[in-house]
Parts: structure tokens; sequence; C-alpha cells
């Protein structure tokens, strides 16, 4: 057993892995997102289906803990054992040379919380420390972290660590002893859901959300209303969800509020989105005061007290939904031709000697001054940024999206950034392979560590337009996955010339551990995303 | 309260749905299969989130009514209910002018089975009463059959009927109250699904049995291998399974067992299929005997002892797993040019006085000749009919896929069969629209009673070369539901000319209720079946 960075193992596993010729080449180590240290050995260690749990520490009584043990024995122990069913088929496998397995090499995993308090944040202490032991020397695999949320993330790893080895019919733990400790490279690793352009199910934002947790992302942004459809109650102005496409395709405020505490429940946080002035038709159908006019009804009415007293009511209510200390503005694309032609708004402008521009900086600025007045920190579209840079609040955290190279003016600014170059990391750009996705850089272009720290990491969006719940799981899996990585994983073990061999085994790895968690993740190799495959074949391979 | 045959209802309704040129007309009845007689009030019930299980007759204690009435509850319950969470979610709608539900209309369910036989075979009664009060009438809902499969199908009626009422937060039944008689057209309600091209987690296997019960279908026929790949264990010939495509994709018995088990629990069985002497190229990678030579690998070799003890040995393991009296010996694409070109099979044909010909009707006799010593009942593809019909087995059952017309041909002689048209019914062919799959009919050309009762159903088949996990479910659903409805309901009632009034509305709100349980469900109206939505809009109408 030998202590490697990830960077040098792997140059010196390639070679093993050429002269295979193997798709999935033993020498790889098949974690997925890699650790930011880890040494292994070669015994194999079987694990017994009965696995407890042993907690430690002031946090170990967390039930997050507890339920987060009892998804991961679900998933590790998915293929009945031994005998399972009636005596007919032990008496079926009589004749065959089974390996007898009366005594399991590890039979408790002894989880050792230090903190207690498990509020999920921004930067919250994701770190763990996961010991596997050598054959023989012990019974126990130990996880160590500060927080509940870093022995989620050691539970994940355990998880891709067990493997149903169908000769013995029993999970196995390959390459042990096992040394890992981890950490995340970037503290905000996110995915954009749209349901304002495609209607999700609760259930169908759940299935994602457990998703994101076995590829350790932990922010959801919840692009919750757009223009097309409003479907989020607000008991303040209970007629906004009239926007919604029908009376069935609607969330309540419980059905958030149920979907923020599944998502704690993983150490995932959820982001609201209101995208004002701009994406905002939709909240006409209810008020419709809010249109410049009936037949120019976006952005919203900049000239109109009511404008903000609707903004500050919905998140009013939605601060005691979301307790994330980040919440999304959105500011983007705004075409204030509306504001232009409608009469009274026009008039609006030249009493207060406004430009449009003028008008929309107003407009972005108020409703930032609503958010941080309720404790928010508030996130826009890079737009806003690129428009009016001084003005923006200095607790503004800036969401690139347009193309590369925005972060580095942003943090030479001094504002945080959260990187989404659409180019690589829009999830509906079906031609973008999951190398490019892959090989993206947060911090491309940026060089001191203090303008680096201001790039609190990244997205990748799923903009609803062409998914929905029939094909919206295989067009996030498994190029989320790749972003996830280049997130979590350190710059230096993740970035070597040829990610062919270094990554591309681990992904299909991957993509073939999301199937068998019953997550539709589509091929990897097609060229555009979530096509069917070509043919017939083994997942390891398509 | 009246009660009408449907055919005559949807007569009746249609011209309100086109003047109401709503999408989701109130007048249609959102059930999917239609049952076989059903009639509904105008009263609105609420429905206590702790709905109480009350059982009677024989059957009434069965652990498979008492799983389905908690799934089904999960199922019906999926929106957390008012004032979920913490108090302030109160506090927040304090202002809101809620109807307050203090009692709820329904609070029971009552359901009498009563038969204690829970044998699962083909044929088995499925018919059910299900009656829903009058407002104020009585608290209780029935629910009446015979088995408990029945029930099973009634509680999926049930679930159907209830709804989720986004303004009360409550669960109602509208259109109380309900009168429902209802019983299968088709004994066998099948579909396809082939885990040989593409292997299928037993996960992803399950979420595709849990879907079928929502659509009242109640035949799995697992297509296990084929000639790409032999997922399977069989204990007797344990080399088999080394022509799966990896060891990770692979079946234990005890996971074929789980299947089994998890689809009798949803009132489907499971007919297995070993498809002989084509598609049976993988069979050789464990045990090479059984290719004609090393360059010429199908058929299976037809001069030796060793196959038929194979398949013997196959089929006696698989008896013990799957208790459908129905099993598939295949027999189709037979092309034998490697018996003709291989000397010792060649040899064997000459000295047996046999054309290639003969020796394909010989194999197909010979697996016949096991499977029934086995007492299974012989179901073979089209092909078999087609070459030697008065050579099959009486009890045999003809599987239709070629083309239209072969059923009748079929009964003519005795047979039973199976209706599975390729061009309406074989889920690979996306280019088949739902009405095309919806207008399909098992009966057609087949007009004396006698012949009629020889067609036992029909199957839609799911082709594994252009599907793995990540598109299964989207290219089955909702395609498949239209055949189920076709093979439920009855004939006069889901045959009108339009179907565009009759049954898309409903054929929609069927996918979207999919969507809703987590189904990834496509899009209905799409050219190209899996296709994704062309653009932002309501599932109701995509």
């Amino acid at each position: 057993m030998f202590l490697l960075k990830p960077a040098c193992l792997v140059l010196f596993l390639i070679s093993s892995a050429l002269s295979q010729g193997d798709p999935h080449p033993q020498s790889l180590t098949y974690l997925w997102p890699l650790p930011a240290q880890f040494a292994s050995g070669d015994d194999v260690l079987s694990v017994d289906p009965a696995l407890t749990l042993s907690v430690a520490g002031n946090g170990g009584a967390s039930p997050i803990l507890r339920a987060a043990f009892d998804r991961y024995r679900r998933i590790v122990f998915d293929h009945a054992g031994y005998g399972y069913g009636y005596g007919f088929i032990r008496k079926l496998r009589e004749r065959l040379p089974l390996v007898s397995v009366t005594q399991y090499d590890v039979v408790t995993l002894n989880v050792t919380v230090h903190s207690d308090n498990d509020e999920l944040q921004l930067g919250v202490d994701e770190s763990y420390t996961l010991v596997v032991p050598k054959a023989k020397e012990s019974s126990q695999v130990t996880l160590e972290a500060n927080t509940v949320y870093g022995a989620l993330r050691g539970l994940e790893t355990f998880s891709q660590l067990c493997s149903f080895d169908y000769t013995t019919k029993t999970v196995k733990i390959y390459k042990a002893p096992w040394s890992i400790q981890d950490k995340p490279r970037f503290a905000f690793r996110g995915l954009l859901l749209d349901t304002s352009r495609h209607y999700f199910p609760i259930n169908v934002i759940k299935q994602i959300i457990e998703a994101m947790s076995y590829a350790k992302l932990n922010v959801l942004h919840w692009h919750i209303i757009d223009e097309e459809s409003f479907p989020l109650e607000v008991p303040t102005y209970p007629k906004l969800w009239k926007g919604s496409y029908t009376k069935w395709e609607r969330y309540t405020v419980e059905d958030a509020y149920d979907i923020v505490n599944f998502a704690k429940m993983r150490g995932i946080n959820v982001m609201a989105e209101v995208d004002v002035p701009g994406h905002a038709e939709s909240w006409g159908a209810g008020y419709p005061d809010l249109w410049p006019s009936p037949s120019c009804r976006e952005p919203l009415d900049v000239s109109k007290t009511f404008t903000f007293d609707v903004i500050s009511g919905i998140l009013t209510d939605m601060r005691k939904i979301f307790p994330f200390e980040l919440f999304h503005l959105g500011g983007d694309e705004v075409n204030t031709d509306c504001w232009r032609s409608t009469s009274h708004i026009k008039g609006w402008l030249q009493n207060h000697n406004m430009t449009t521009n003028d008008a929309y900086q107003y407009f972005v600025l108020k409703a930032q001054e609503i958010a941080v007045s309720k404790n928010w920190s508030p996130v826009n579209w890079e737009e806003t940024f690129n428009t009016f840079p001084s003005k923006l609040h200095p607790k503004t955290i800036v969401h690139n999206w347009l193309g590369p190279g925005v972060c580095p003016k942003v943090v030479a600014k001094g504002f945080r950034c959260i990187y989404s170059n659409q180019g690589v990391w829009y999830l509906d750009h079906l031609d973008v392979p999951w190398d490019e996705v892959y090989t993206a850089e947060p911090l491309e272009g940026i060089n001191t560590a203090s303008e680096q720290e201001l790039v609190i990491g990244g997205e990748v969006c799923m903009w609803g337009e062409t998914v929905d719940t029939s094909n919206v799981q295989q067009t996030i899996w498994p190029r989320a996955a790749a972003a996830a990585e280049r997130l979590w994983s350190q710059r230096d073990s993740t970035s070597p010339q040829n990610v062919t061999l270094t990554a591309l085994p681990r992904f299909q790895n991957f993509r073939c551990l999301l199937n068998k968690r019953g997550v539709p993740a589509a091929p990897v190799t097609n060229f555009y995303a979530r096509r069917a495959p070509v043919g017939p074949g083994s997942c390891y391979e398509q």
C-alpha cells in the first residue's frame, strides 16, 4: 500500500491499460469523481449483507446520516443474495462449486461525524476520510468527517468501492486496503433545472436530485418560473400560478419545501431563481398589470410600484422555503422594446430621465436590494455585470453563460463568479461531446490565488425547451457527471493529456453505475447526447 | 347516475368536447384502459390522507393486497399535504381563503376478495366491482373481486379516480358516485422485453413491470437470451453465462426469481423465452460444441445429443423459477446455412434422410417435447406454424409477428394465437403513431366465437437493438398503453370512428399520469416515437 497523488498514479497506469486492450482496465480506479488522495492494495474483502452502522462524534446521531446509510445499503445490496426465495433455489445450486461464505470480512461501517451542526450552506465542510482495512486486519470500515455532509460524500465513495460478485453472490471490495482523503475543489457544484418550459413532477425532480448526489453535485439551481409558465404557488400573490400550463402542472409551497428537504437529506442546496425583469411574461396571467400592456408583455413593467411589491412578496414567501444563502435574480436577455413602445412607461422614463438601459439597471438593482434585505446573496446572469459592472451590489455573484473569459473579468472586479460557459456546460447543446464537457476549466485565465478563490464553482444548465419527463435525465446524464468530476476533483489529477485513457473507462463505468441504480444515463460516446445506442452491445462500451 | 355502455357514452359526449375546444375536456372519463361498464355522477368527494384499508372475504388477508394498497396510497398521496413541513408554512398561508378540511368524505377503502387462491395463471379472474358513494352517503369506497388480482386491477382504477386538488391541497374524487364493473377482454396482455441486445439492470426491469401494472398489462415476455448475449445463470450448465457481455451484465437465479416475485405482486406473469434453434450464438461462448463450427455458429447444432441435453437442463432449471404455464421456445428466423455447410451436420442430415427444413421441424418439435414434459404449454413464433402447421404439438400457442392475417389461419387449425403484428405492435418501429397502435385489432378477420376464443390476446414487443436503460421506457410508453386499452377494454367502446376525440385526450392524460408516477413516457403526438418535445408546452398537449 502506497500513497500517491492521483496524477502520478494515472500516468503510471496508462501503459498497462493500453496493453490489456480491455474496455474496463482493472488498473484504473473506478471512483467518480476521483478523490483528492487515495491509495489501494490487492486484497479482496466480502461485505456482510447485514452490514451495520456504528456511529460516533457529536454529529453521529444525525437522522440525515442514518437515512443515507439505509439508502446506500439498498444500493450496495441491490441483488438478491445467494439462496433468495425458496428452498428449491438452494437445492438448484447444490451441484455448484460455490465458495461457501459463512463469515464476511466487513461487518460494520463505523462513521464519526465531529460536528452536530447540520446547517447546509455554501462552503460547508464536505471533506472525509475513508479507510478500508486489509483482509483479516479488522471487520470495520471507518469513515470520518467534520460534518454529516462530508459523511454523505464518504458513503457515496464507499458504495462505489462495493461491487456484486456474480460467482459467490456476495458484495466485494476489491483492491483493499483503501485509504482515501477527500474534499471538493469547488464549493458550488450545480445543475440548473428549468421547470417553466416543461413541468417536471415532484417525483422526477427527486430522481434528479438523488442522481446528483451520486456525482457529488451539491446545488440544484431551480429555474422555477419563466415566460412560458409560472408553476409555483405564492401565498402572498395567489393568482400568480394561474400562469401554470394547467391546474395539474403546479408546485405547492409544501411541494417546494418537500424538495428542499429531500435535497438537504442528500447534502444538496436548492438555489431558487426568479428571473427579472425579462423572462416573466407568465406572471401576467394572474396579474395583467405586471405587463407593460396586454399586447407587449415583457419585461415586467418597470414603472409600477406594484411590480416591486409583487417581487418583494414572492421573495418574502420564498425566503421561508429556501434557506440557501444564494438566490438567483436572473437579469438575462432583457429586451426593453416594450418599455420603449408603451406610452405610460415611455412617459415614466422621461419623467425619471432614464434610458431603457438605465431602467434595466434600476430594475436589477432594486431587485437586488430586496433580496439583500432578506439576507440573501444575489446571483445574476452575466449581462448585468457586462452592462453595469460597477453598480452591482458587492455581494453579487455573477453567473457566466455567454462564453469563455467572463469569470476572469468578474473576479478582477472583486465579484464572485459561477462558471457555466454555454459552449461546454449547457446540456441542451446536444453536440458537445463528453470530453469537451470534461476538459472545460472554470479557472481558465485566472492566475492569482486570491482571484481564483472568487470562482465559487460551476454549474451545468439543463434548459427545458426540448426536455420533459421523458428525456430530461438522459440529457443530463452522463455529461453532467463529467462536469461534476471537474468541479470536485483536483485539477492536476483530472487534466492529463489523454482523457480517453485516464477518464473514459471510468466515465463509462460511472454511466453503467447510474443505469444500475435506475438512472437512465445515455451512452457516453454517441456524437449527439441522449441518442439511442447504435446497435446491440455492452453498457461498458457504448 | 345512470349506467351506460361506454360506447354510447362516448358518442353522447363528443359534441360537448368539441364545443369546449379544451385539450382535456371534462366530459370524457379519464380512466385508462376504459372499464367494461361504468357510470358516474356530479359529486366531489375528498379523500382522507390517512385512508385505511378494511378487508373481507377468504382472500382479504393476502399480503399481495396489503402491499398493493400501500403502493397505491403512496401514489395517490404523492403531494405533501397542506401544512407539510414546519409551522411557518401554515403561517405563510394564514392569509389565504383556504377551504378548511376537517372531515373527509372517504376514509376507508373496503376490499372484499372472495378466493384465497393466489395462483397467477393465464385466465385468472381479473374482474372487479368498484363503488364510490354519493357525497354524505357513506365514507367507504368498496371494491369487490373474486381474486386478489382482480382487486389489484380495481386498486389501479381507484387510483386513477383520485386527483390532487391544488386549491385545497387534498385528494379529490370527481364525478361521484361511481359504479364500475370491469373485466379484461383478453387473458393475455403482454410486453416483450429483450435483455440480450442490451442488458437491463434489475432495477430497470422492475420499473417497467411497475408501469405495466398501471396499464393493466399482465404478461412480461422476457426474451432473456439471444445471439448477442446470454445473461442468465443456468446452474446445470454454469458456463452458459460466459456468453454475457461482461461479468457485470448478468442475472443470477435469485435475480430472476426476484423479478418473477415482484411481477406476481403486481398480477403480472413472466413468460420466459429460450429461442431455439436460431438466435442462440451466445450459448457457444461457454459451450463451443453447441456451434456447428467455430466459424459457423448458428443455429444450434441439430446433430448432437448434447444440444438437447443443454436445452433440457436449461428448461429444468427455469421450470423452478418460472411458474407461468406458457414458455416461449422461439423458433423464428432460422437460417440453416450452417447446417448445410458444416460437414458433420451435413452427414448427419444424410444419415437421417432429412432436408434442412426437416431438421428445423425436428429441432422445434424436440424442444416442444421437452417443454411439454415439464408441464409447459409451448409458445412458438409463427414461422414454425407457417412451415409445418400440422406437426406442432396441439398445446402450441402460435405467436404472430410477421404481419396481419396470421391468427385467422392459426385458429382455423385449432391452435391458440397471440397477436403481435410487427407493422403495428413492434415498439422498435418508431414511425408507428399511437393511433395505429390503438386501432390494431387482434380479432380482425376472425368471425366465429369459437375461433375468437382461441386468440388469447396480444403483445407489444420491445426489441433491444437500439434501446438500453437510457431510452427503453420512453420507447415503450406511451404506445404500449394504446395496445393495453385495446386488449383490456371492450371492442365496441374503443373502436369508434374518431379516436382523436374519444381516446386522444384520455391517452394524453394517461401519459401525464405515467410522468407523475415517475415513468418517462414520451410525448404522444410526435411523429416518431420517443422524440423530444418540439418546444415548451404542457404535458397534456404534447
